[in-house]
């Protein structure tokens, strides 16, 4: 057995565990770093066989978006992961997929549960997230009527099946953190787009916490090269929208003329910023601008 | 406004209940049966403009499964579905969605409930089915205790918001019986796809309500050409594979041979079965086949 | 090395012919046979492990279209195609692709010929197909124009490249049957509805055989069960529409009323046609019903 | 007929020219600005209503890739193209075609033909594009065997013809310049991505004629505020990597406490290069982003 095929076995079935019963596991891959590259050369011809080497391939075909090599890996794992989560994972629609059927079978006896150091307050700053972690008495509390709920639940589902219901029936008020089962099996450049989302600081707490198990422990060692590679230009990355590029250039410009040295002040920014934010009170576009500016340290406040 | 334009106004916006809570509307349509020749026409160039009126055409394209003709015409729908329902229809990829974000609202107040006539029986001649119905004093029983149950995930969800714990994370134990509505948006070929497989006996009925509601009051309609075609080729189609159609060849030469008049009895049938079935107590497949002749008189039990 | 890996170790990158300069070949497979059934029974959960075996599993699936566990195996290969013929093969959406640049590399130095004996007539029963084969006489010419067109367009390229024209404009010229390569990769369920459609009699000969030659010399031993299934259910499959299902359950009625063996004859088969054909003198739909029964051995001419 | 209606109208069969004998025309809409808006309200419940106006939401949701809600407006449009040009537009594979079938009508009568001036050189900076345009007196040369070889590709498939070659067959030796004409139909979020490549500088000049007509005659008067939005946050976006960003941080950190006043030279530019780029005498990345700096205004040469 090849170094590949030794690192593919001891991947192979092995699972990490995420939340409190939920899994990631590898069950298939096929390619690596160099089937990234062959395709590549296949598009490009004998054209550039010298002129890089595959490391300095691949991080140019990922920074210049050229996706179609990256889709010639694929990776196959099964997860078992909260249905409530689910519901985001397959809103990718890239993918294969076979789920656990409750329609077939009986549903998996295990719901998320959260300890009470783990209930998260509504987000101040957006509508869609969560902020700092709820005190632990409210916790208490809560993980309480939590276990309640899912004891009436499961009563409930045995309840309907002891009584003949039928199973695609009984499932119907099933909570929405019930676990369930899937293969899912999906290409390179598509699995590192929905990584670049479900990784983000956006996306919901489980998620992530899904999508970095599968990046970190799955892909990362499969992949070496091109995770590397998107670090760099995806996680890593920011973009400028043309009023950020111009903003800067104006701000360069007055900063040269003016002999200012960096980092330049709120004012200096609001000074040279876009037209047609000067009328407006609030500006979310500037807002983010600006905290673009404070990460690159042309700005500070 | 022209005959069509009248008729899709007519149609936009008007809700048709679906379940005890759930709706489907149409919010926009473009195309109609022209749109799938106009779309053939081109591929056929001049050559075919006077050998068929559009009918023929349209009915010829769907019978031979030239399906990109359909996909020139497209569907917008707003729904209003369970989750667990819901589940099921975005397993269809090939469509456009936007759907009602708990993360970002409070989820919608309703669940869907069952009357105590409407409970079902596991099925016993398939695993994932339903069969009867069950006794009306059972129903009654499980209404009242789906009723019970729906009660303590309404006020478990309340309080954790109440706690000020974030939407994304409350939601977590919400009944997949708990209504969300979504934009759905399709192109014809894709929908009738869709449709062919969710108003099949073989899926689950709750689904079957939103398909056969979406084909009949929506689709139908709008392209009444294309769905009589539908009717006639994909819902009342039947496919014999290659040992069904040797089988019948076989059954007609012996009865031919025999001077022996339609039906056949139990006895021809297995005289004449496929080798690789002769061996076997129990067949799935030469039961299927069975049942295919049975539907075309062939064979009478 | 266990077993399958030396039948895919045999297969990879061994080049099976096609055409005059085309090949195909295998360059990674992931799954086998039993993937298939890994997948299913993650839907079907503990439910079905014993009911069946894995051939009768996979049976079923392909025979009721369950398509999404064939959705988990995959494939890649590198094929050697006439432009002409690949512009058909990539209407099919849902593989990956990397292709030969015309932009970055001089053009593949080739373009399928045309024996004498290859030159074949349009076909007189339909618009869009081959008939006969062309007099030997005939296809000496027209091999020697076609010879005359190669060396003129190769030419012309030569000196437009040799004038320091670019490549991507140079090429404008080429003829349609100038080579290509491209990685192309697929999951089984996709590929094995490109070869029904490809493989068909209507598709064009070209593309059949190469259709035909990943069907038989790569699907098939590496997946031998699939593949049977494949040629059982699809391949060899028959699909009756309404009409045809009535008609022939009509005709059977009448034959147990009349006392009549089959086959029946063509005016037995027009007394039970269907009503809405009975008008009409040319009617295609009729004839190709007569067509389905003359192979079901109903109706004989 | 509304104003909306009166616009559609306007621009439907409307035939834009294209290269010397192509075009592009809309044939049908689905939806407009407030489409986007109506889908991505629904995600958001009634949250959001008074939030924002509709075109602050759609700047947000195209700056923040919130990609969905731009799938649910569509259009179709035919157009008329080389097949060259066609091979590299439906390699996007997310749109629905009809195109002229050659099987089943004789080919267009019409290449795509140079004039003596429009002749390019091949790139000398990148192996893929066009350079400089060839001296006109080359370009008569290059116009003059193009003109012949059309000639002959048209008179052998013409010949071809007439002596009962299948149209398949026939077309095998056509030029890849050939117009080919096709029906293609794609929602907003997709053909913005197309058009974000294909009007890209990278892209070929043929193509990016098509594109840039699209976008600017079809697209900027159906959706403009979308459109609007695409400008500033696709075509004039910015897109800076890991490496690039905590560059600049280094560069304006070590100006502060130096002094030193923008732009900056090269010299200060390499003293905060990335540790990995040290070692190498030419590195592209290095280059790339010294670029970006350049168009900042951060550094200057």
């Amino acid at each position: 057995m090849g170094e590949r095929e030794e690192l593919v076995e001891e991947l192979r079935w092995k699972k990490f565990p995420v939340l409190d019963d939920g899994f990631v596991c590898l069950v298939d891959v096929m390619g690596d770093d160099s089937s990234v590259v062959q395709a590549a050369r296949v598009s490009y011809g004998a054209g550039t066989k010298k002129v890089s080497d595959d490391r300095t391939l691949i991080r140019y075909l990922l920074r210049h978006r050229h996706t179609t090599p990256f889709e010639m890996a694929e990776i196959k794992i099964l997860v078992r992961v909260p249905m409530d989560c689910w519901r985001q994972w397959i809103r990718h629609r890239t993918a294969n997929v076979n789920e656990y059927s409750t329609r077939y079978s009986v549903a998996i006896d295990s719901a998320q549960t959260t300890r009470p150091d783990e209930w998260r307050s509504q987000a101040a700053s957006n509508r869609q997230g969560s902020g700092e972690l709820l005190p632990t008495d409210m916790g208490e509390k809560l993980t309480a009527s939590e276990q309640e709920l899912h004891a009436l639940t499961k009563s409930t589902y045995e309840a309907r099946l002891e009584m003949g219901v039928a199973r695609e029936q009984a499932r119907k008020d099933l909570p929405l953190a019930t676990y369930t089962e899937a293969y899912w099996k999906i290409d390179l450049h598509n699995l590192l787009h929905f990584l670049s989302l479900r990784m983000d600081v956006h996306a919901q707490q489980e998620i992530r916490d899904y999508s970095r198990t599968i990046g970190e422990q799955i892909v990362k060692p499969l992949f070496p090269v091109v995770w590397e590679a998107f670090e760099d230009y995806r996680m890593g990355a920011m973009f400028l929208t043309r009023l950020d590029r111009e903003l800067i250039a104006r701000l360069m410009q007055s900063a040269g003329k003016e002999g200012k040295t960096p980092p330049y002040s709120k004012a200096d920014f609001l000074t040279v910023q876009d037209e047609t934010w000067k009328e407006l009170k609030r500006c979310r576009e500037r807002d983010e601008c600006f905290g673009k500016l404070q990460r690159l340290g042309i700005v500070a406040e």
